[in-house]
């Protein structure tokens, strides 16, 4: 079966633009035209992040895991770190901190909650910590963290924002720089809609400073190996520690691209048309929405609560019906909703696809929906909440 | 703008497993990967056309027009000719055949129509015609001709049959042995669904007989020239008349492995749920279909009248919205429709996408529409109107 | 085994950017993509010959011999055309006119030679023809007709000069309208280095105006019913006589920019230099060129004379050593000579590996060569006779 | 310039089969089809590596730093490590290990040579050490280690043999198990001819029950964490740590699929000849190997001595000839010798055009050679040192 719309959470459906930009049978590590794809998304990332010259950005192997790992070069022994959690991938930053030496606590918010911006204040002003970090959407639930407030309340407590936008840059609004965030990360295969095996990251000035040797981090993931490289590519020179994903920089390279072509802001825009038609879908269906808020909704992962059917059969379901949607993996909500991705490439026809799917497969399975309004509360909303001239979001 | 759903009317929509079949930088026209890409698609062009060894199978460069005209391979100086005309396709018959010296009397039927069985009976019973030709499905109005039915009435009087499936093969049943049918021709980029450039035939035992010295063809669409080529190539030798598109064919004998692995029985089953979903959804927001009768609706394209818009504001319309449709192309009909193009590798989630744009755009270019009807019909026709379980037709 | 070099005729060894310029899922016959890549195409092919606008240029579905049929369409019945044949290609003429009501005289020369232009001349003088065909580079035999002598020789006695450079065009210099030609033609796979599937042609202002209902040629191939097409698409308007070859135009586009960035001079230098290092390299072996005078070398097809060994023998070995040659065709020299293609993307690391394969397996199965000698001739060529720093000759 | 001949250290010239064999658009990381790849990959990585179902194979993400530090996942604070280092990257196992605590002894060869057998063995007897690090091909110098003999000497004194076969695997023959070798690791894009982004590792038996908590290990390079996802993945079920480079994994099943139709054995045959000829080809030029006696020859990596000019000016006019070689990195000789990679999917053409560039390009450069000797030495070999019959090498 071919043709299907990948709505996982990372990767989704990649354009083949994308793909084929890195179908080259003589590039190295040092050829020209990977150098000079190196510095256009080096520089490009930036402007993603909404960050000047100031910041330092990484392309780095492996993904979003190894990014945040990553930042453990900007720890020494003995630091207090702050975990801010709404999920499965918040936890993540226990687990990678617990096997370094630094004291961590964390914060945590039940299932589709963030934990509340005054929450983290109080927490940093009780204590010093030198880092602090967030995720900006919670792929597990769809939850979005208010980042900009968060980063205003803490900023004169704290030496070290650090925020996961793993799942949100490219489909959010990302200012890292006016946020006053110290690291940015993101990874290939989410929202910037490449495959994945590589992680992107900015630092602050003041983070770059700190990639000094006594940090924590081990050998492939520090970030002060790779600065040099970083730095000397960006400039249109060649430079090595490790061997970079090659190809998959020169897709990285064909998205960036494309995303100016497109232009970052319609690009959020895009998402954001997208994820609000998709809950009017789901929500006209009478299902709920796992994150519990409007203000925790994200323009890149929605998780969808079933009441009665196995969320395992809607997944297997719908991909015959030729659609792969993400199952949820939060635990204290397991068994209980299944996740749609859409991020990168997504436009409103796949949207329309896969509430038509949904509204089927549920139908089918005997979960009570309201069978038709899904699809219909859409169609109005695009028509109606959006005007269609300016909704030219096929990407 | 990519991600575009392509419903025009061939090329459409085609998968990228057929496309990266023939990306190969070092296949000649005597390779072996090329020669056996011709052998097996020889072969299996056969069974697309319900035919069994009897019959010669030809893939020769061009299309459907190339392959049409070829046909005069088998005619002599002086020979009748009649030509089944449903609308422009069935009208180039007559054009071809005015380049040549035949006499060629044609029936044609009102756009919309198709000239009826006993009509073609009665002629043929007044008159002896070395051939008739016939368009199983018109495409520029997405009528289908009841070819068994007429084959069986006039195939005591004629000497060959010939049909133009362009737009049905791969997409209608097409049995031409049975329907004792002496040619059935078809072109690279419809119902098969690979690129525009090849042109695909097979003929009786008795039509290949007459591949005489003194047909009155010209010489590069000149059947007898391929013949030697084509039967050496079956048998896996290579030889070579004219150059082969090479690479296409490497792409049509990946198409052919999908349809195979697909089922062709499955691959007629899911254009007429396709068409029927797309039908259900038209007339639902109270638009009619071009052509007039339910015998006369086509699995592959469908015609849809417009009231009051004018069809090129549907179109660029439809574009904005990430589908490109096709004009209407029939003169009595200018202006007043555009067509839907549905083979090859369609699916649900594109009829849904379809019939969802094409209800958001009428609406808001003032057309009369029963709007939200659309969606809706079709997902209940595909709910109650085929089982979920027989419709797994995601190609 | 993959990575083989094909030095056959057409197609040879393709840039994998080429053929990657084609893989577009969504791109129909009126598809903006599609116009802009025939508008740019025909613009250029204009360049490739030499031509200025008051030429119309031409791309067809087809390849070489449907572009040579084609100009059945300048010509009308009772018509006298000369053929200037130097081999099986010339000869095709022949072939072709005999299928249609013009009376034809063939000037013939022996293999290996080309027919002097006194020749020509002296027969144009005696007699009114209509028209004079002549190859510019016989792939039968990689003998090349002196074009512009001819031309310049025989202008003022005919009204049509038509000039096959299948074997030429992106590989020898071309100036058609210098020498006053009125048709040039080529196919997309040879020295363009493109798929095969279209012919490329360009008419003279006085050719174009021939393009007469009452022409003699047939319907796909008249160039009468393309005109319109042709000169839409160049305007960048959608238009349709048959489907083109959609996805092969794209690719002729990207190679056609690729063309633009090497310079068409340097690319017909990089064929000389590529040429010329293979002459050398063979006669260094001891074997002779099917062509029997520096004159009538050509840049893009060697003919090489085996003493002994059989030339099946020679490509099914080489074909194990990575190399696909052709065959020899001239029936004058059957059994005796095999052929080497360079065209398109060759370059001189194609041609050491080529002469280092032929030296191998010649000695291997017994021919009398020098071995050791080819490849250093080459090598001593490309180190003196051509200086390096001007030899950046990989495409 | 395109068609250019990469032969640098990895990635080099990559067959297009492979990387078109990871161009999906809709493949997720539970996908079916991402899941049966690395089912396969993993099950044909222990034929790769030489090992029983005894063994346990790992495909991570990154390369072959991240899979050589990987192995901390084997050991305890405190641990004592002994690292064979003949050169750039056998140090880099002393620099990964001084980010952990354990204890690190060097044994170091000279630039050219390896560390011998018998020194290993009388460290090992000297004090116990929990691990001993190994490369099997130092990518710096191209100087292999005898891996079989080292193992067989120090098997009974230390708990953990670890290979660094990143410059070998695929390439040499490999025999992990039947050496007695606990771990032995390589990366995506040298001898198994895919792009960068992926280490790949079999871990013994007694390796992976040392797969503790207790490890130094960080978090995303810490195979513990990996463990489940490849048995559960080999069975075919999809399971998730962190995201796995899907398209890469696709690639590599790819080369794998065409490493399996080649034959390993014949593909190391290969490797063989191709690395024979090329020294044969360099020492005829007058230049000496980097790799100072013959058992120090590998099969994947040369270094060639230059004795007056300026690698950086051989390897950028190499470039312009169309072939990229790789500068010497190892500081002992810095600025007098480049490197030659022949790894993957190199064939005898490649050899050819190499050595006949160098040729040229010292020539002109001024270095002292033996012009003309280089290619006749490689001619010579190949047709006397082997027999064309078994010469089958064009990958």
């Amino acid at each position: 079966m071919t043709r299907k719309i990948l709505m996982h959470v990372g990767p989704e459906t990649i354009d083949y633009d994308v793909l084929l930009g890195g179908i080259k049978g003589d590039v190295g590590f040092t050829s020209k035209e990977f150098v000079d794809a190196m510095s256009f998304s080096l520089k490009f990332l930036r402007k993603l992040m909404g960050v000047s010259e100031s910041y330092q950005p990484f392309i780095i192997p492996g993904g979003g895991t190894s990014a945040m790992e990553s930042v453990t070069s900007l720890l020494r022994k003995g630091d207090k770190v702050l975990v801010v959690s709404n999920g499965v991938f918040g936890n993540r930053w226990i687990d990678i901190f617990s096997r370094y030496p630094v004291n961590v606590k964390a914060l945590k918010a039940k299932a589709g909650y963030y934990v509340k911006p005054e929450e983290i204040e109080e927490e940093v002003k009780k204590d010093h910590y030198t880092m602090v970090t967030m995720t900006h959407v919670e792929t597990s639930t769809g939850v979005r963290e208010p980042i900009a407030e968060v980063a205003k309340r803490i900023r004169d407590y704290v030496d070290l924002i650090v925020v996961d936008g793993v799942a949100s840059v490219g489909g959010e609004e990302v200012r890292a720089e006016d946020w006053k965030v110290d690291v940015f990360l993101t990874a290939s295969q989410k929202a910037i809609g490449t495959p994945p095996g590589a992680g992107l990251l900015v630092l602050s000035e003041n983070a770059t400073k700190r990639l000094g040797e006594d940090n924590i981090a081990g050998y492939y993931l520090n970030l002060k190996n790779w600065l040099g490289v970083m730095q000397s590519m960006e400039k249109g020179k060649a430079s090595n520690f490790s061997t970079l994903p090659v190809h998959l920089v020169l897709m990285i390279k064909r998205a960036f691209e494309l995303i100016e072509t497109e232009g970052i802001e319609n690009r959020i825009r895009r998402h954001e048309i997208v994820s609000s038609a998709i809950r009017k879908g789901i929500e006209a269906l009478g299902l709920e929405i796992v994150a519990k808020t409007p203000e925790a909704y994200s323009n890149t992962v929605t998780g969808v609560m079933l009441k009665k059917v196995n969320p395992n059969d809607v997944l297997s379901m719908s991909l015959t019906e030729g659609i792969e949607f993400a199952p949820g993996v939060h635990p204290d909500l397991a068994g209980k909703y299944f996740r749609i991705g859409h991020m990168g490439w997504v436009n409103i026809n796949d949207v329309i696809s896969a509430i038509a799917v949904i509204e089927r497969v549920l139908s089918k399975l005997g979960e009570p929906i309201n069978f038709g309004e899904g699809v219909k509360a859409v169609q109005e909303y695009l028509i109606n909440g959006i005007s269609i001239s300016s909704s030219n979001i096929a990407p």
